[in-house]
């Protein structure tokens, strides 16, 4: 059987298990240039949610159909040239434990790594940071790194690839166990529990030279703070704006777009990591060798069971994870 | 006798008389490396109420000191290296007929143009138009430039410069007959009535395939459009912020920051003129040889009278200008 996760309804304001629904079906056959695929990992990201609100990127999910997600899986039988059982292939084919697939939505992995790797820190969310960090936000040895989010799969990658920069790195992360761990584990050079109030003075202790690059991940009050801080010709990777995803009313934009952005020349740029999949070996190479060499600490929050799927996605929201969060299938 | 404006006191909302103090005191004596100044035309910027907001790239005016503004004058005596009797200067010098003001705080022309010329569309607001649509909008032929406030100094100078550089250049301005005259006068392939209602609709009409590039002056309402409106990859030139500055509450930040920003990978960068003076000589050599050979028209709207600066700022802010406001002494 293939059991699936469908997206059943649009969520007014949080998502919940009713957003979700359970059903089993066949398991699909290839056709001719297809691959059928087994999932091994499928990855919880904030995008999902925001896959819900409307067209982004891509378009907006539509209830009744398989949840999306990317996975990473391993081939079981292929009709497809250049893939072969056995193969580590990664794709956007959702919650299910089976999906058939033409080889030009696979990805396959050639360098052989532990999955909880392949299905962030050495993929998608590690590249994301890569190039969202250097790539858009240009930073340069001495400067001040603000990433919020500092906890999450791609905030703890954009710390450390920042440090090993040459930059100041501070984070903001709800709690001060996620700070403290952040500064102690990560090797961040401070980080700010946005929960706690006295956000801005916070940042203003923390970042005693203003903000030269401030990496994104959630719009709202962090951004709003960030803005404030700025030194010029500051830049800001708007990489996601997870405030704001799991919400039934968001809130109002930041009030310093576009006089600040104006009078401190700020760059605000944002990126899907897709436009970067051109360099994306020269990336997985380096992220690899960050990894393998000690380097950079790749966090993982691995969650046993299929069907543990939606829990696992509404905990994100609620900050349980620490660094990369998937589902082992 | 020198004849100044003060700036009196920080206005609550829109300015009026009352944020001006007319005073006549003397006129000051130039030291060694000083040259007198006399004050032939005022140049009135939505930038000269920004400044009363707070600090921006520049300290806040306080109340009390010579209004600030960027002048055209004549060196009526000089005991500063290159600078002569005679020769033509513009600076920040601010409302008054003289100012006595050392070598590197004044810029010589070279170029004889004319002064209604060199207040606005051959220096700082034609600048604004070159470096902001040229190097940070980055357009390229056939794309889709919108500009707000397309009616005024920097506006006009940008729809036509967009226009050399082979774009469907469409403007926002309040009025239909501002809108008829952008199209019928400066070549705008549309012009859109801000103030008319359906703005968003008004636009999807007018840029029918989206928009590349927007030139922005105002914020507000036409970013948020424009902000809706943009294609993937699109350029935010942030150049100004008007509809915020003469407002006792400025509105919300646009919502579709970041959010958008990050789906459509747009950027929004900030500027300022000063940023690009090291390629001042080259910019505004063509400039001149636009408007010399009539491919662009220098539109200037001259007051005549130095007790009219106040009335002529606040009828800025209310669109009674087209082109290049400033006033004539």
């Amino acid at each position: 059987m293939n059991r699936q996760w469908l997206y059943a309804k649009a969520p007014v304001g949080k998502i919940t298990p009713d957003t979700f629904e359970w059903t089993e079906t066949a398991i699909p056959v290839p056709r001719d240039g297809e691959a059928l695929v087994r999932t091994r990992m499928l990855s919880l990201d904030p995008a999902n949610r925001a896959w819900m609100m409307g067209k982004t990127y891509r378009d907006a999910l539509a209830p009744g159909q398989v949840m999306s997600g990317f996975a990473v899986g391993e081939v079981v039988e292929s009709k497809a040239a250049g893939l072969a059982k056995g193969d580590i292939v990664e794709g956007d084919w959702g919650w299910q434990d089976y999906a058939a697939l033409p080889a030009r939505r696979l990805y396959k992995r050639h360098t052989p790594a532990a999955l909880e790797l392949l299905i962030g820190p050495l993929s998608v969310t590690g590249l994301t940071a890569y190039f969202g960090l250097l790539d858009v936000g240009q930073p340069k040895a001495g400067d001040t790194v603000l990433v919020s989010a500092a906890a999450g799969a791609v905030g703890t990658m954009v710390g450390q690839i920042a440090k090993l920069a040459g930059c100041r790195v501070v984070g903001t992360a709800g709690g001060q166990e996620k700070c403290d761990w952040l500064v102690r584990e990560l090797g961040f050079d401070a980080a700010v529990d946005y929960r706690a109030g006295g956000l801005r003075r916070a940042l203003v202790s923390a970042c005693p030279a203003g903000i030269d690059v401030y990496f994104d991940n959630t719009g709202g009050p962090v951004l709003d703070a960030a803005l404030s801080l700025m030194n010029l010709r500051g830049r800001i990777v708007c990489c996601g704006n997870v405030s704001q995803y799991d919400v039934e009313k968001p809130a109002p934009g930041p009030m310093a777009v576009p006089g600040l952005v104006v009078t401190k020349r700020l760059r605000m740029e944002g990126f899907i990591v897709m436009d970067f999949y051109d360099r994306r070996a020269e990336a997985e190479a380096r992220l690899a060798q960050w990894v393998a060499d000690g380097r950079i600490k790749a966090v993982v929050d691995i969650i046993d069971g299929f069907e543990k799927a939606p829990e696992a996605l509404i905990g994100l929201f609620e900050g349980r994870n620490r660094g990369k969060r998937a589902v082992r299938i």
